[in-house]
């Protein structure tokens, strides 16, 4: 039984839902696995901060951190956290750090110890579009990679990491023009398979 | 009981399938609609003969015929046909024809005569993406639409015709990078809601 | 010597600039060719009237619109215009038809009178992109090209029209991320060179 | 007086130039800047051991190198490299690694040390796109970035290195469509305020 910690964002600004929550919440049971889900807020070093509370708490095996890259087609495993915050806009606090250093102890940038290639993979052959990413941008979510992965280092603790950006749910664009979207049944798809190659 | 004339084209060059033709072949029976599936070549002129052909011998009420618009997100049906062709590429028979007039007494354009606002409003109603296209660009898709409009036209016939454009399919794009796709389920949903549109 | 309408939208909203008549005023002398050049509002059916007046007050040989389509790569001459008005946002004085035929008696599309194919081959030529387009969109840049064909045809007046779509211009995107742009040197060359085309 | 040593790539395939060694060939003389200027091939681990070589026989005070980011609109200086090789397409060689650590002993990214910033800031002030990329791929680009970073760190030497990318030159794009490009001399103009920013 692995225990994996998955984690999700808040609604955003005045939105009801968040999407990429709305797919964690949407993850049943899986076989050999024991999920903790958890909502974090779009919000610079509290976000980390509330994974670090959880992993003292609960210690899992694994963390997965999911949030969303509108505009993409495709599931995407980030490869790659980077030291730096770089915000063009306001976080749900209204924090917009500039090119500022997360951790000034930290190296540049850290590789996520998923396995990120087999889930691209896995996810593939099922038939669901997946793609490496070698960006998670500077915003909160490359906040939440690098310093869950930096924590882990620090601590050494035996924990693997990663993030996964998810496209815009089908439901999100049907008044946008062209824009690509998943349905939200593929993208929870994606992600169980996921989850299933990082607890194998 | 409407007779609804509904086409798709052949595998093209070596592939075993045409996914537009795909979606044609899924759609199941309709409530008050007698569907007649066509498979057409993707070659200039033959491909219109073929339905021209057909609505003699079936007296259709309407006419939709479906094509593959790659990179697109939506479902697209066509606001109009232009009396030109240009082939950037060969169709299925060799023919690369260079801004040639369609019909020499025709009109330069020729709207849809399907109610394509309404379909693309019932196809979002049902949570797929739809869009309309004012270009079916001027490959054998467009001599498809403009020609069976001035078939209808010329004879003076009383048959509404149209073209709707369907974005990859999902399995289509599995090894593409950064590729829009549509699932084939949510693609023949959108079809069946247009169809219906078009009998009711 | 030719005698050539030459037209371009006066600033759009708040804006102290218009970059397509940007363009327009850019343009010097041309050998063989007298320039007559117009601002238009890009306000449904004013801009084609004020066009109109001008035809009967200068009796021009060839009539060619320049307007703005941000996003595109390319100098891009309209190949049809189509009898529809269907705006997604207010023109400049709030009017926001909803798929309305421009002309009752009006054939569904025209095409440009212009040779958008020399235009494009001799722009090409001089090293600076250009595509024909199939699609000059519903808004005001469409009803001017439609009107104005519709009113060539209408009056047997014995003129070439044609509408040329212009990417943004450098300064515009400078803050805009990933957006293309062309130089303000560059798209004028450009309609010099489509002007040359159509005068010779 | 600084020494920038500056690189571009060789010929790749069978084309007869390389657009983005015709940039650094198109540099002239920089005031206060002794300009060395290197080819390189387009083949993993030998275009960086030709830089270290040249390092220890120039002793430069900083390392520009330039590679090419088709469909990228604007000069785009890399934020990070990182320690990683994994290729979709054969390099000049023949060789395609997949999922390589570049050095074992290496950090798994680090951040360019050129003033990325500053750089993005001056060359948008002489009114050219600009944007800040913080990913470099995973071939020869990346190979080139990362292995000079993990070069001068190894090594402790006082040099700052960094890499940007730049778009399609215009004339490459001439006959593609909707591609996005840049005139050599904005691309020029723009390379040099980058060497006057690292060399000031």
């Amino acid at each position: 039984m692995k225990k994996i910690l998955i984690t999700g964002f808040e609604p955003f600004g005045g939105e009801k839902i968040n999407p990429a929550y709305e797919v964690v919440k949407n993850l049943g049971k899986i076989d050999g696995v024991e999920l903790i889900k958890l909502e974090i807020p779009t919000v610079f070093q509290k976000a980390p901060k509330l994974i670090f509370d959880k992993i003292e708490e609960v210690k899992p095996d694994a963390i997965l951190s999911i949030g969303q890259a509108g505009g993409r087609t495709s599931i995407t495993p980030e490869v790659m956290g980077i030291n730096l915050r770089d915000a063009r806009i306001e976080d749900n606090e209204g924090n917009k750090p500039i090119c500022e250093i997360i951790f000034e102890d930290g190296q540049d940038g850290l590789f996520s110890t998923l396995e990120v290639r087999n889930i691209v993979e896995n996810i593939k052959n099922a038939g669901i579009q997946a793609e490496l990413s070698y960006t998670a941008g500077t915003f909160v979510c490359n906040d939440v990679l690098y310093s869950v992965l930096y924590y882990i280092k620090k601590n050494n603790l035996d924990i693997k990491a990663g993030f996964i950006h998810v496209p815009f749910i089908l439901e999100q664009v049907i008044d946008k023009r062209n824009t690509p979207s998943m349905t939200l049944e593929n993208i929870t798809k994606g992600i169980e398979i996921a989850i299933k190659t990082i607890a194998s």
